[in-house]
Parts: C-alpha cells; structure tokens; sequence
C-alpha cells in the first residue's frame, strides 16, 4: 500500500501533536511501516487558529462531514473530547468503514460497548492508547506481550493534574487550594478543574485498564470514585510522618471473581516506585500471574507524548493494512464475544489498611473511646499519633490493621457523634501489601 | 486456525516456565487469541529430570529434528541459550518455514544478521521480547506503539546479578567478592559468572535496544564493556555522599548520527526512579523526541517473568497466523532493507562528569598536583573529598565537570607516575544531566 490517508478531528494541543509527528517524523513512519502515513483533512470549529505546526498541504475545514465521508480517508483520529459530538462522529466514521484511533477516556468509558460493538459490525478498529497514561504504552502491552498473563492488581497514577497538586502539597507543604490556584495560572490545571480533582477522569482511565486486564465491561457508575479535594497538608506531613506519601490511585483487583474498582487518594510507602512519580508524570503499575509486578512511567499528558501514542496506534493500523487484514486484535485484547460482565465488589466489602485522623478536645478518656468504638467494630489499631497540644483541640492520627470499609464507616459516624469530636472525622485507604 | 502447534528446544528454567503458563493459561491464550496454543514436543538433552510441571500429552524427545523438521510445528520457542547449537537450530527451523521465538540475546547479539536474513528469504519471523529485560515488554513497545518516535538515549539496569550485587553492596556496605559468593550460594549468580559480572551479558541486550531503538546493526566488538568486579564498597560510600548509586548501565545514544554504545558502572542520582531498581529487578528508561522520557520497570529474569515475554512473542504471532499474514512488523521494527550500520562513537570520545579516585600519600601539595594534571587536560573539577586521615595513604575523590575520555584517561596515566600516587587511580562515570 503507497499511502494510507488519515483525517483529523480537533485540532487542539494533542491534534497540533499529531500534525507535528506526522510531519517531522513521515520518513521514520514510512521506514517502520512501508507505506506513506499522509495527513490529508482537519477538522476544528476553529481554523483559523495559529497552532504552531505547519499544516501545508493539508485541508482545513469546519465540516466533520469532510473526514467522515471522505471515502480516500480510511483512518479516522478522534481528539475532539468529550461525550458528544465524538460519539456521533466516532459512530459515523465507523459506519462508514473507517478505522478510528481516539485519546478519549471519557467516550469509551462511557459509550465504549456501543462503540466495539459498531466496529465489530463494520469490521474496522477502534485503538486508543493515548486514552490512558498519555505517551506510555501500558495499553499495547497489556493487549499484547503481556497477553499470557491474568492480572490480579492495576494500580495507576493516571491524572497529571492530582499529581502535580499532590507533589506541590508534598514538596512545599501547602494546602490543597492555594496550590489549585497555582497550578490553574501555571496552566497545569483546567479552569474547571472538576473532572480532575473530584477523580472521574481517572475513573474514566481505570474503566479502562479494567477492561483490558480483565476482559469485562464495566460500567462506569460502578466504580467507587473519591477526589482530592479534602486532603489537607496535614494529611500529607502525617503521611510523611508514618513513611507514606499520598497519591490518587486508580485501584483495580481481581479478588475471587469479583472486581475492585476505585479511585480515591491513597498512601503507599515511600519506598514503593509509585511513591516517586511526581508532577504530571504518570505510572500504571501492574501484577499478572507470569509477569509478576511490571510498571511503566512517563509522561501522561501533554501535546507531544499523547501525540506518540495515538500515532502508534496509527502505525498500528498502518502495518494491518499494509498486510491487507484488519481487527487482528480486537480493541480491548480478548476476542469481543469473550469480553463478560464480571460483578464490581461494593465499596463497603472491600479491605484495606486505613489512616484517620479525628479532631477531638484535649479531654481525658478521648483515645480510649475511640478506641473502643473501632474495637467494636473490629477494626484494630495498628498506630496512633497524637500531636503536641497547640490548643484546646488536637488532631487524633491512627492507623488500623486491615478493616472492612463498612465497619470503618459505621464507626466513624458513631465516634462522629461524640461531643468530644469537633469535625468530621476523615479517612485515607493506606496501599501497602503489594507483591 | 483452531491449532497452532509449538515446539520447544531447551527444558530449562525458561522452559518449564512456558510450559507452565501454556497449560495453566490455556483458556485465556484462546479467549485472547481465537486458537489453541498447543505445546507438541520439547526436544532437550536431559528428558528425565523433573522439572515440575506438567509434561502430559507433550512429546519429549532429545531429538531437534523431532521439533525441527515436524511439518505440524509453525512456531518454534528456542530457549536453549548461547551460540550453537542455538544458531544451527533456529536457521534449520527457518528454512523449514518456522517461526522463531528465543529468549537468546547472546545469539542475536552475535548472529542476528544473519538470522534476520534468512527469516526474511523464507518469509517467517523471528521475535525476542524475553531477550531484553525478562518478563518487561519493551522491545514490543519500542517496535509497535512508540515507533513514531526519533530516540535519543535508552539506558538499561538489564542484568539481574549485577544489580542484585550492586543493591546488597549498598545496603550493606559490603565487598564485591563477599557478595558475589553470597549471591552464588542463594542461586542469584551463576557458579561461571563471567558473562554477567563482566557486563557481557548486558553488552548483548544493549545491541538488541540499539537495533532496535535506531534502526542499526550493531557489531557487539565496537561496544564498550566494563563490568562491576573493581566496584569497592568505598565507591559506593563516596557515590551515596555525592548523592548517586553505583549501577551498571547499558547505555545508547545518538549523537549527531553516531551511536553511543557502551556498558559501565554509573553513578545516578538517587532521585532518578532507576536509582530506585533494586535487587534482580530490571529497568530499561528511553527518551524519545515525542514521548519523551518512559520507563520500563519489572522483573527481568527467572522462570515465570521470561515465559510471559516468550507466550506474548507467540501470541502475536498466533494473531498473525489466524490472520493469515506474516512479518506484518519485521524484527527490528524497521523495514529490512531501512536497517543501516551508523558508526560507532569511540569510547575515547564521549564526554561525561566522572567521579575519580587516587590513593595518594597524605602530603603537602598532592591535591595541587592532581588538579594541575587535570587542569592541564581540561578537565575541571566540580567537587572533592578527602576522608579523615586514618593512616598516611588517604583516599582524595573527586568529580569532574563534562570531560572527555581521552582526556581523563591520559591525565590519570600521568597522574598515576607521580610518586605520592600508591595505587592505580579509578574512575567511574555520572550520568546525571537526562532529560
């Protein structure tokens, strides 16, 4: 095949990404795959927009209509975001036989079943690497060479965002707000930072992983999602204080026939490779039954290294039609009528080690009632802290063994109700037993 | 295709570890690939021994040709180690029109030429992702989704021993040879260990990452190799007070159309996450001009680990067969006929910051005259260290800013006639300036 042409729907950082690659580096594409990777239409609301990269020789139009139906265009790269209209644009580029290479979490997680189905139908490819962990190749690899493997663990740092303001609250121990506002003026924040900080673009991201590691549908208002919005610098310097650093982790476990499936903040050990990801760097750390514990880092955003991956998908599709064959793999590695439905573990069943800090009067007996509601729930104390008095009340610090989250829950409310207790109590799940 | 017959040369630990997971993940392979992966013969000299797993409705020969020349068998795992008759072997299966899956990077290193060449003539495959980093997908990474990408640089903490040696010499602040044997008595080193601790085995994975990463054949003489034995634990006290750990590295860069090629001890900054690659585990970090800087983290030997990368090499190329097609993706990633020969930088010429230790007489002017020698050479000197007088011969470590080998080289030859000099003076070279 002489040239394989490739249509463009948005035209932000990441498509400016793309256009670059593809430009820069057409000679290396061409020596990797045999055959011309040319870029001939983008479409954007905006085209008039100087984005930087030089766009000679390519069409630029307002009318998705001109990719969709290009019958020349035969690979179709979604980077428009969101819900709609990516999904009616990705249907439609796939009804009309064309191959469709996406960065959008959000789309998949959602509408992901309607999209493979489509595709299935139509007998073309839905790749999207660059949906999760920008630039780092984690969703190959669990299609691919680590397909031998079943996964019992995925554990990811996937939200650049969470993890620039989490590194700042470290490293500068400042609050959670001053360092938003920051990172909003640095540009390393949305000015709607929503999807990021209250964690749905990571469970966006860990709808995804799931699948492929699992071979099952997930349905997104399934998975347990808890943001970073109420973590305090006390938090992170108590964290320090116990060898931990704080985290917003994407979990998923396989945990006898039932899967975990939850996004909150988390503390892992200091000395954990995950603990030393910083800024808007990303991880996906991984446990497959062979492979054991393999983890992979890099860059999760940002216009060049998401760029590497959705042109990596395209070189994908390249080699398959170079080699006249299509859907050599389908898009989430298990042949699509294997993929299942497997149960989502409730929340509250789930085991973990927990941090909780209470806020209590300095008053005698406080501790040992504490202590006591949590021992009738059977949650037992692994560690306490109790700073030095700097006033009439003063932060309480425990950590428990392994406890259900139920139980930690009821015990929580009922301590809540002590008059000794000044504000509600807050929990951290502690991630500290990894193979 | 409802079969795909396999043969296997070499019942190894490797080999009874692919053994192990085409049995146990049977089902998923099939769920995963649309056909039956089915283990046919094992050829090895030693039929008896019981390795563990379960051999029923396998055929054991100690006959190749009962792999070799099997019209069944299209897919032939070659995990017998070393030169011949690895190479004798994997040529006759190619000619007889067998795909070649091998964990062998002593025989690519050495042999890959001519192994290509004839998979290319007979329109079969050869792929190593066990050849490089154990159980880590990176050469599928660096072939497949991260192939848009111009790279730079690929470091690699890819010899087990080595790095198992290196770990317990710094957290112990013990002796090479002590730990070398401790590590021969638990099983960590072999009772040759040559190949590993002379960095012979890492030079071998670095031509892998190299072909791979620039397109190139590389000729394993034109790399640089230097391994651990002149490590004392005085370089790893002196490299923890400068801030960096000692680690042997297989290093490849492009630099302005030459390559980089070489494998020493280095000194990294602690806070590198490769820093953090203890024991057996193994690392492999790339930069390349999109994705930027990746890393690759996991186990990088033993039984399990290695048989993940062998089953996903036969994975992908059931996925292939079931398709119809072969050499979608060629071995190094690069169309056959773009693979190139680039020069080699000599060792001579590289410019690095480089820690250097003298043991020289405690008298009057030394220092003065070291920096003069070095001075005299360029070579400038950003920090020194000279330990409390314990006796009248006192260590003076240094570390230079950039410099060029040549140029440390001659200087501590000069250096090392002057008479207050006692022992031959060692370097070991800093990289810490990576994107």
């Amino acid at each position: 095949m002489e040239e394989i042409k490739v249509g463009l729907l948005g035209f932000g950082t990441i498509g400016a990404g793309v256009v670059k690659l593809l430009k820069e580096n057409s000679a290396l594409l061409t020596e990797k795959t045999g055959t011309r990777i040319s870029l001939k239409t983008i479409v954007d609301l905006d085209i008039t927009t100087d984005r930087g990269v030089c766009t000679e020789g390519i069409t630029l139009s307002r009318n998705a209509d001109d990719v969709l139906t290009d019958p020349e265009i035969s690979v179709v790269i979604e980077l428009i975001g969101g819900y709609e209209p990516a999904r009616s644009f990705a249907l439609k580029a796939i009804g009309n036989g064309k191959h469709v290479v996406t960065a959008n979490k959000a789309l998949l997680a959602v509408h992901g079943e309607e999209i493979y189905a489509a595709a299935k139908k139509n007998n073309v490819e839905v790749l999207f690497e660059a949906a999760v962990g920008g630039g780092i190749p984690v969703l190959s690899a669990i299609k691919g060479n680590m397909a031998g493997n079943r996964f019992s663990t995925v554990l990811g740092i996937v939200n650049g965002t969470c993890n620039y303001i989490l590194t700042r609250m470290t490293q500068e121990g400042a609050d959670f707000a001053e360092v938003l506002k920051s990172a909003q003026e640095l540009g390393y924040a949305e000015a709607d930072p929503t999807f990021d900080i209250e964690g749905v673009d990571t469970a966006h991201k860990l709808c995804l992983l799931l699948s492929l590691c699992f071979g099952t549908k997930i349905d997104l208002k399934d998975v347990y999602s808890e943001g970073i919005t109420s973590i305090t610098s006390e938090d992170v310097d108590f964290a320090h204080t116990f060898g931990y650093r704080i985290k917003l982790l994407a979990i998923g476990k396989m945990d006898g026939g039932q899967i975990e499936a939850r996004v909150h903040p988390t503390m892992i050990p200091i000395d954990y490779p995950l603990a030393d990801v910083h800024g808007v760097f990303n991880a996906i750390r991984l446990t497959g039954d062979f492979v054991g514990p393999v983890m992979f880092y890099g860059r999760g955003a940002g216009m060049e290294a998401t760029a590497s991956a959705v042109v990596g998908d395209v070189v994908d599709l390249a080699r398959n039609l170079c080699a006249g064959i299509t859907r050599r793999c389908s898009p989430l590695g298990f042949l699509d009528d294997k993929v299942t439905t497997l149960p989502i573990k409730p929340i509250g069943e789930i085991v973990n080690k927990y941090y909780i800090r209470f806020q209590a009067l300095d008053r005698p007996g406080v501790l040992a009632r504490i202590a006591g509601a949590l021992g009738a729930r059977g949650i037992s104390i692994a560690s306490m802290l109790q700073s030095a008095r700097s006033a009439d009340e003063v932060p309480i610090v425990i950590t428990t063994h392994d406890a259900r989250e139920e139980d930690v829950r009821k015990a929580l409310a009922e301590i809540d109700t002590f008059e000794v207790i000044r504000s509600k109590s807050t929990y951290i799940r502690i991630e500290d037993n990894l193979e």
